[in-house]
């Protein structure tokens, strides 16, 4: 029993994968300011040391090597304070590991869960952790577990509270953002804690790293499920807490069937006495807020949305090295998305933009470019490609001779847009960033080597219905709106003949939306997708055309993940696929 | 004991994933050929019905289903017969599965060892199986296992074998090729046959899928590790093969460590009593060959090889519903080879070859391309891009101002090339082919969009030094050579400026490739490929290179697998990776 507060901090930082000299810096840097901060226990995210997710460089026995110097290292700062930090161990094989730090001695949770679904391929390089020991600190027992561990209601953390008494239970976390995780993330962590009748501490990496993003909103949840603290999402902090561990004693001690688990397991889960915190009332500042339950209702998403874009962005185009972006702007709402997110994350003086224009685009597109790109204080380089593409049909006329125009032809002027885009980036060494979504890429609806061709595919995993959604959302936040009103107001077109619109090709995106969503995230049947109402024809339609346009999603370039099930490593199907089973 | 042979068949054939409907008329097909060849026990493939690897697939409720229903129309086609189907079952999660169905009977084995590693994501769908039992049928034991359960010493077929009594284990697989692994193969069955005292008989899938090349080679030891019967390899076969069980039973009998062992487990491991084997003495031709002891010498690499290119190419193509490819045929030997290697899958009235020359072309490559195409019958079409390069110059020419000609002017000219391909490509409906090998595409000598631009890259698992080494084992199959001399004569160059060599760029490919295997198959150390003898400032370059280049791999169409470890879902490496421990 203590009755001063024990004062801990979650240090929800940026660790990059493969940087490993890097975040041990970063890691000895924040045991410091926590320490000046007065904190006991600091606890940082999962894999922090290599960065998460490290992939095949796990296979590399030199990164291994390094991570585990690098993990000395920091062993060693660790004087007066205890430290919580994500390695990957070496024994007979590798595990997804923390290491409890204190005062210079070391000890070592092996994660248990190891996540094999969606983007996660953990069984492919970790053995998994047998073992959920507890530690006391200062007249404090706590539990450590890794990430997945904590979404098991049988989990190790069971085990730390209930047989090994844990009052605190600290989870290091690389969780990746999709629509609606911050939410459910604080339900199941609230349930978990009151479960357990123990503090919950989650500490979640930040930033992006290739088709992820990860997005901090580390919390701290008390005894009764109550949140009494939360770090911001989408940017890094060090998130200080006192904990009342005297009311989570007498929590636990009215609780029965906590008192009998516990006396009929004593001595069943192995204890590690620390030393390293200072004995002492911390004193300053702290992030706590009075405790609220956790809420229930979605948050508002476009925010949330808005913000992985940005930072997914930033964090590809910075941690690959790269100063500048390029982006073709072609008077449309989804290039115009991609600018001003573009924008938000580098800045106006590190986007290039460039439009164009062929003989199908209308004045009205060219004028909304021009508008938008002024609007924005950004300069416009105007490339017309009409005259390379003339000759590209007088160089193919005799092999298209009697062939009537088609999709040969509307390929080729994204192509040209590609080399000239792709050209500029050779030249410069500017990153271009592509600007399909997620309903085209689920229909092919664009052309490989053409307005696929680029570095990062910003808004790749966004329908087109939230790309309205994110354009209308970013122009409330200004004085005036970033993306010019007609732009949003045009039926979409790709200009790629006369007259052309989306709506030629594809059901209304109101309608086509939904379908996908059922389709390629929720595995739902043709019979269950027309049971909500849709046109068997149509459903049947659109279901075929995903399947035929996987080889398209390939060879596309990576982009931010914002659904439940993105393409790419979240979604592995077959391009040599018969299935018709509907 | 018997004393009349007990005929097997393994029927190593070609299942397309997600061709439920197909897979099953196939198997039904077979199965009555079998019996019709006397055959009382016929084997297929690791999930033959619905393809493998079926990846994603299996997260469909509805493909699940099929493949039930097609398992149960299989089931009431074994009337005299007992057949071992490769299956999804379904109980509290899904298996990988074996069926044994026997004259309208049906049991399950479930897949115990579940792959997980280089291009395996088996833990990612399956749960794994518990038992290991054994089926009598005719006076026969025999057990069953799938795929990788057979790689593993303490593996089921132990228990089947010295507890349940099998003197038969029959193991089905979709074992996929590369370079060395019959060998592996059959030493490992040999050595795991002789260990177990029992007959074992591996069917194996045959045919592509996607990045996969199935080699079939099934075979047949003896108790002794002797090999008795071994289908062909890269193509179907019913391969048919009386087992003397007489020999079998006595072996084991002389066996004390054997006697022993099931002395003390009798009964341990559940038996399944078969009907649905006739009780006759079997006639007409088997497949048998005398015992030869396995081999231990690698066979010739280069026919193995070759033919794993010209069946996944012809896989590839025919089971995404192509006719046609088209090649870009430069006049040097990555491109000639491709042709030779799409001419062999296709036909030659199947193959259109396209020379895209450019002021860079020399007369050489020019008239190298056209003896080529002449020497094999087919027509070459000429399409220069030197007008449409000038034309983009002239575009870029305010951009480019003042800058001096690089790599931005070179990779226009493969893109042009990479336009006009895909322009025939979208008007006929003719797949690209690609011809890049694993050299440069480890380099990043390679255009994205360019020369990478198509649908599957035959030879990006070869090195460049493969690559000479398959134009002269081609060339000396014909009575005169189908790549003319010069082509491989020809220092190597992409011809994208004057005077142009890849070993301005890159190191002699006799350095360059050892050094690639050791760092992307091996994951061997930068001090450890110089203690091969090599120079460290180059092999830190050639590591660096490749690792700046994750991102144009990353946008690569799917090639073959012919090493250890391909580019791909092989080895899965971030782009963003700030990774220096070599």
């Amino acid at each position: 029993m203590r009755n001063r507060p024990f004062r801990i901090a979650l240090a929800q930082a940026d660790f990059t994968v493969g940087d490993i000299d890097r975040n041990r810096d970063r890691v000895v840097q924040l045991i410091a300011e926590a320490r000046d901060r007065h904190v006991s226990l600091v606890s940082f995210p999962e894999l922090a040391l290599t960065g998460y997710p490290p992939e095949d460089l796990l296979f590399k026995p030199k990164f291994i090597d390094a991570n585990l110097r690098a993990l000395e290292s920091v062993r060693r700062e660790t004087e007066g304070i205890t430290a919580v930090v994500g390695f990957v161990d070496r024994q007979d094989d590798i595990y997804n590991a923390a290491a409890i730090l204190s005062d210079g001695s070391c000890s070592i949770y092996h994660k248990q869960y190891l996540p094999n679904y969606g983007v996660f391929d953990e069984n492919r390089y970790f053995q998994a952790g047998q073992e959920s020991s507890v530690f006391h600190l200062d007249g404090v027992t706590f539990g450590v577990n890794v990430c997945e561990d904590i979404w098991y209601p049988g989990g190790p953390a069971r085990e730390q509270s209930l047989l090994g008494g844990a009052e605190l239970i600290v989870n290091i976390s690389s969780s990746p953002f999709h629509d609606g995780k911050g939410l459910m993330r604080e339900q199941m962590m609230a349930t978990r804690a009151a479960d357990h009748g123990a503090v919950l501490a989650f500490c979640n990496l930040v930033g992006g790293q290739d088709e992820l993003v990860f997005d901090g909103g580390s919390l701290v949840v008390d005894q009764t499920g109550s949140l009494i603290a939360r770090a911001p999402r989408f940017e890094e902090r060090l998130l200080v807490v006192d904990l009342d561990m005297e009311a989570v004693f007498r929590h636990r001690l009215h609780d029965p069937r906590r008192r009998q688990e516990k006396q009929s397991a004593e001595g069943r889960v192995p204890t590690v006495q620390l030393g390293g915190a200072p004995n002492r009332r911390p004193e300053g500042p702290t992030d706590n807020h009075p405790p609220i339950p956790p809420t229930f209702e979605p948050s508002d998403r476009l925010p949330d949305v808005y913000r992985a874009l940005v930072v997914g962005t930033r964090d590809y185009v910075r941690k690959n090295g790269f100063e500048k972006v390029l982006v073709g702007l072609s008077g449309g709402i989804d290039s115009a998305l991609v600018a001003i997110i573009a924008i938000d994350a580098l800045g106006v003086e590190n986007v290039g933009l460039v439009t164009m224009p062929s003989r199908f685009s209308s004045d009205g597109t060219k004028s909304d470019a021009q508008d938008m790109a002024d609007g924005l204080g950004a300069t416009l380089k105007t490339m017309p490609i009409q005259s390379v593409f003339d000759m590209y049909l007088s160089e193919l006329a005799d092999e298209f001779e009697g062939h009537p125009f088609d999709t040969a032809e509307e390929n080729l002027q994204p192509r040209i847009r590609g080399n000239l885009l792709m050209a500029l980036s050779n030249k410069f060494g500017w990153l271009v960033l592509t600007t399909g979504n997620k309903s085209e890429m689920s229909m092919g609806y664009a052309t490989l080597y053409g307005d696929m061709a680029g570095g990062f595919a910003v808004i790749n995993d966004l329908y087109k219905t939230l790309v309205y959604d994110l354009a209308h959302y970013r122009n409330s936040l200004g004085d005036r709106p970033a993306i010019p009103p007609s732009i949003i107001e045009r039926p979409p077109t790709a200009e790629l003949r006369e007259n052309q619109f989306d709506t030629d090709s594809l059901p209304p995106y109101d309608v086509l939306d939904p379908i996908l969503q059922a389709y390629v995230e929720e595995d739902r049947s043709l019979q269950e997708i027309v049971s909500l109402g849709y046109d068997e024809k149509l459903v049947q339609r659109i279901i075929r055309t995903v399947d035929l346009n996987e080889y398209k999603r390939r060879q596309s370039p990576p982009g931010i993940k914002i659904t439940q099930r993105a393409f790419g490593r979240d979604r592995r199907l077959p391009i040599t696929n018969r299935c018709r089973e509907y």
